[in-house]
């Protein structure tokens, strides 16, 4: 026996079934984001190494696969080798998301884009991870962005869209969490830590789901972190939320007294229907951020005003993790889920980097991968889908005039070659969506002789 | 102003109007082959550097983008430079087909697929090619394949589906030309050419369409072939075709005197419906491959009996680049157009190798850029797609109202930004699809208030 093959390495392959129930999720989503104005783009699968290697890309850079010149000799070998640099003999590499190809495709094309550019990306990226369970070094990102809009009208249609999108395949209910970095750039400031420590800071401050508030102050003073500011980051802690007994807010939790106690991220968190100046306000020090704190209470406000569902809650300590947003970051969750279905925010100044111009931009993302686990099958099933059982032995031209007639009549056809138990394949042409079956006799002739039986359990 | 900026050499970005163009066709191709009980499959774009270059891809091969290994040392650099083998630092490559990753789906995923398995595969290939007009070094390939299936129901299906696919297109009127490696091998030791000589003479009659029969006789010649053969394949272009006569076919050439003039590939072509075995026989020399030759008439039959339009012609000189072919062979073409629009055969041979047996196969491949030239916008146009125009100052939440107003009721809408002049983003929004637009006035709360004007022409 030859010995066994399997796809590349942390990559996988998709079968029927599988592959259908993404092909139906990807129409939904397409069909969504279009509805909402969003316009599909495509980029090819490779950048030039330099654009990729260009900054934009964060820690995702180091995971890039590269791709080799053609036509290498000895004397660049031996040069690459002399320089202990593998990166000289790359000139291209596969895209690790789509952000920095849609900033490249927003260079090129922009003199044919309209003023304020809504697009849609829905296509595969590569990371050289480690392989782990739910972690692949090829998966498909669904990105919308809006381009050259700066107000929170690029925010509010992109939560829309997206709760919509969520919506049509039937992940209903979700809720949106809320920050700016400027408000978290703000904060942190106002504890009185030092700016150069901000990114040391947040990484542990990203880490509040898992150790709770607590062992976020632990991991800081272990860090070294300015103490002063520490101290002042646990008194917030422990007051934290304000918010809710300031605003009145029916859902957040009361404004009980200060307690010592360990705080869990969600306890931190501001939900007001509408979110407004105040309840964003009283949840952080005073004078912190102030445009930022206005403009999440705009987009609370516009959603609210506008009948969009979904749950909106102002997460002061949301950190998301490039560090290449500007201004507002979201994630949407599911209430049976613990984890984000996806996550995006203002990132004004990157889309221009190829351009040399700033230009404003907010993204969302979508974790296609999770989702198309989480959900049924998204797409209505075939009206009428067909196994023909036939044997071996029947005349081709028979088979192909029954299929014929069949297909004609807007049914999907699949012709099986008889087998000793039927059971197992019928079951197999079920779970593919094939709705029934007939015995092609060595008689029929036409497609109305048929005796069609359910293939339904 | 910054330098230009553009997509790897070779390579292609899709704007919005091209890519819902070809999102469109690839809908109608999916939906068409699902119907004719095809299954879509999806593999990662990179296989394993050792199976894409096991020798199944021919000449393509050499056109393979390499993967770098990830983490290379300089160790690892000085050993290829000093033999001068670059491909040492590749692990992984970008498929340059759809066929080598089938033959390894198919050894990886056997016990999972049916007996008789038809796989669908939508999806890009690359290949490092000098880039010129109209040739691209990515590309998407439409293949179906049928595995498992050694007789000719396999070729009468892939003809079937694919015809019901161009006509889904708009590119009804399509004809098939047919043939067998076995005829045309048969054909050439009749002529009484060495087997060694078989490819290289190949290379030559596959150039028929350009030079004609006297144009690939002096080639032959200049090569230096069996004198003898050379002479008994003009006594064969000088006859040819005797089957017109011999068949009393109507749509054949006249079946006239000998002539020694140089004659069109077209001209060596039989065409007769059905093909019989005797309209196939007479075009080629005794006794040459009866099997093909019964085969070739089989699929003319089974083709005619159930009612499939198309026009098959018999082609003894139809070649088909690929060596891996083993029996029929088949090109669709459009009376519009000089070049075919797919072409397939069978590669009995081929897809076993990575299990170690010896799998019947058929396949069939449709050349999609060169179709998405040819047809109109395939699918249909959205029922309402509306522009809504509104000032920069315009109250977010009232335009995300009138938006999800109108998304509610099952149209696509885009918010405009009102420009000085409204008839060029006008334009770019109809040919974009949208068919009607509305000016946002600043009292207007409700959708019902919207002035809808048409943007058709």
């Amino acid at each position: 026996m030859a010995a066994p093959v399997s796809p590349p390495r942390g990559m996988r392959d998709f079968l029927p079934a599988d592959k259908a129930k993404r092909e139906r999720a990807l129409g939904v989503i397409r069909a969504t984001y279009a509805a909402h104005g969003f316009d599909e783009i495509e980029t090819p699968v490779v950048e030039d190494f330099g654009r990729l290697h260009a900054g934009l890309g964060g820690d995702n850079e180091k995971l890039a696969f590269n791709v080799m010149k053609r036509g290498l000799d000895a004397a660049a070998l031996e040069q690459a080798a002399a320089a202990d640099d593998p990166d000289q003999l790359a000139d291209l590499g596969l895209r690790f998301d789509l952000t920095v190809p849609l900033a490249r495709f927003y260079a090129t094309h922009r003199a044919a884009l309209p003023q304020v550019f809504r697009a849609v990306q829905i296509a595969p990226v590569w990371r050289a991870e480690r392989p782990q369970k739910g972690r692949y070094r090829q998966f498909v990102q669904c990105d919308i962005d809006i381009i050259g809009e700066a107000g929170i009208l690029a925010e509010v249609e992109l939560l829309t869209a997206t709760l919509a999108t969520l919506d049509a395949l039937g992940l209903t209910g979700c809720s949106i969490r809320i920050n700016d970095r400027r408000i978290l750039l703000g904060m942190l400031a106002a504890f009185g830590f030092d700016p150069a420590e901000n990114s040391q800071v947040l990484i542990t401050v990203d880490k509040l789901d898992k150790v709770g508030t607590a062992g976020v102050l632990d991991e800081l003073r272990a860090k070294g972190a300015t103490a002063g500011a520490v101290d002042a980051l646990e008194a917030y802690f422990a007051a934290s939320p304000p918010a809710a007994a300031a605003a009145g807010a029916p859902g957040a939790a009361a404004g009980t007294a200060p307690t010592t106690g360990s705080r869990s991220h969600d306890e931190l968190a501001v939900e007001s229907t509408p979110l407004t100046v105040r309840s964003v306000a009283a949840a952080v020090p005073d004078g912190v951020a102030p445009d930022a704190v206005a403009g999440l209470a705009a987009i609370g406000a516009a959603l609210r005003d506008a009948g969009i569902d979904g749950d909106l809650v102002f997460d002061p300590f949301l950190v998301r993790g490039m560090g290449y947003y500007t201004g507002t970051i979201f994630e949407i969750e599911h209430p049976e889920f613990s984890f984000s279905l996806g996550g995006g925010g203002r990132y004004d100044g990157m889309i221009g980097r190829f351009l040399g111009e700033e230009v404003p931009a907010c993204g969302f993302s979508i974790g296609f991968e999770r989702i198309i686990d989480l959900i049924g099958d998204a797409g209505e099933a075939d009206a009428e889908a067909i196994v023909l059982v036939h044997d071996k032995a029947a005349q081709p031209t028979r088979l192909l005039t029954l299929k014929s007639q069949l297909v004609a009549r807007g049914a999907r056809v699949r012709l099986e070659r008889r087998t000793k138990n039927l059971a197992p394949m019928l079951d197999r042409a079920a779970a593919s969506g094939f709705t029934s079956f007939a015995i092609v006799g060595t008689e029929t002739t036409d497609a109305s002789e048929l005796d069609l039986r359910s293939l339904s359990a």
